[in-house]
């Protein structure tokens, strides 16, 4: 029997990571999960993080320390104001001030590093930018463009091999992460999308990010299972 | 008059990365330096760098903290042996042991994501490639690429502008690279090449780096200002 070959999976403890880390699981790969904590506001997330890797008994999961504040500016790493209440289509209009940035590019640089000490075979990223199209390194033509930097930088594309980036989320909606996740026994309640939570831990539900999980679970036709403060 | 560009440069404190800043200057950018804690056994170049941040009075030098050895594994950030005493061909045969997974698309993704924060035009990296082709993040191809991906990732490139990623050394030898920087009225002796200092700080001379650096210069029919330990 071949051994099952390892994967490193972004995993910031929300919808889309999760998803993804669940359709990386259910592919056969040994999972790595790999976590930043980059001085974001909403580092509750971590915790998160930490519920769903163990959850899904990922061979380890890596919190990297990765100072952001200190080179980017962005409403996520400093006092500035986090948009509340915008409707979908204010949403999904420009790039919001939650933008860190390159943050995919940094984390995607990471990961690949770490996969190739590890001789995995792939990296797992959740990117999909089809209900929200704001951050512009989310976009398919950034994931490819990836690949093709991540061969040519690595000593694995030099023999000739590729560890192959993967964006499985692509082309699907909130909603259709949702079911995906479900049907692939995701426990969303261990999940976290917001930006802004309370002291208490408590979900805003106005961030954009609140919105755009309540519009997803909402669309599926299911209950979200979090709490939230409003 | 127009305001002078800002141009974030990478900072080793070695010969490149110095000649690269200096370069920088001469074309009349305000520079940010940035070098890297990333863990590596010959972080006394920090302090090289630091002097030579300061001898060409950048605007800003930030050393960035990042811990590469808990992901990658090297030569350069454990405690395996470094290569010594290998000939020019052997040193550019191969991938050696001191190559970082994906160290330069680390670096210059951080390099991004502060330029676009400064709003910075320019990024500039010392890579080349001509005497030693050894680290494949080093080649042209790689640069290329992650032009594409930094132009993707960015809000800059959404916008239509791109922020320039620069490696003016490309297709110069070492010896080329020291004449240049000599011309541009660098200081090499506040410079540092080797891969494994002795304790007191003094460079090995046998490491492959410490051989290239000693072979440009006398290439380049000059005599090499700094002290080594053998």
């Amino acid at each position: 029997m071949e051994r099952p070959q390892k994967a490193v999976v972004l995993l910031s403890g929300g919808i889309d990571s999760t998803t993804t880390l669940a359709i990386a699981k259910h592919l056969g790969f040994t999972v790595y999960g790999l976590s930043f904590n980059y001085g974001q506001r909403h580092r509750l997330e971590l915790e998160n993080a930490r519920k769903v890797a163990k959850y899904f008994s990922t061979e380890k999961h890596l919190i990297f320390e990765i100072d952001l504040a200190a080179i980017a500016e962005s409403a996520l790493t400093s006092h500035d104001t986090i948009p509340k209440e915008r409707s979908l289509e204010q949403i999904s209009t420009g790039i919001p001030p939650t933008y860190v940035p390159a943050r995919n590019l940094i984390f995607l640089s990471i990961a690949l590093s770490w996969a190739e000490t590890l001789g995995a075979s792939d990296v797992f990223i959740g990117a999909n930018a089809v209900d929200y199209s704001g951050y512009p390194d989310c976009r398919p033509q950034f994931i490819e463009a990836f690949q093709k930097c991540a061969t040519l930088a690595t000593k694995t594309g030099v023999e000739g091999k590729e560890i192959s980036i993967r964006s499985p989320l692509e082309g699907m909606r909130k909603a259709e992460i949702i079911q995906r996740g479900l049907e692939l026994k995701v426990d969303y309640s261990l999940t976290r999308s917001c930006y802004d939570p309370s002291p208490e831990g408590l979900s805003c539900g106005k961030c954009d990010s609140c919105i755009l999980r309540q519009n997803g679970f909402r669309k599926a036709g299911m209950e979200d299972p979090i709490e939230y403060s409003n």
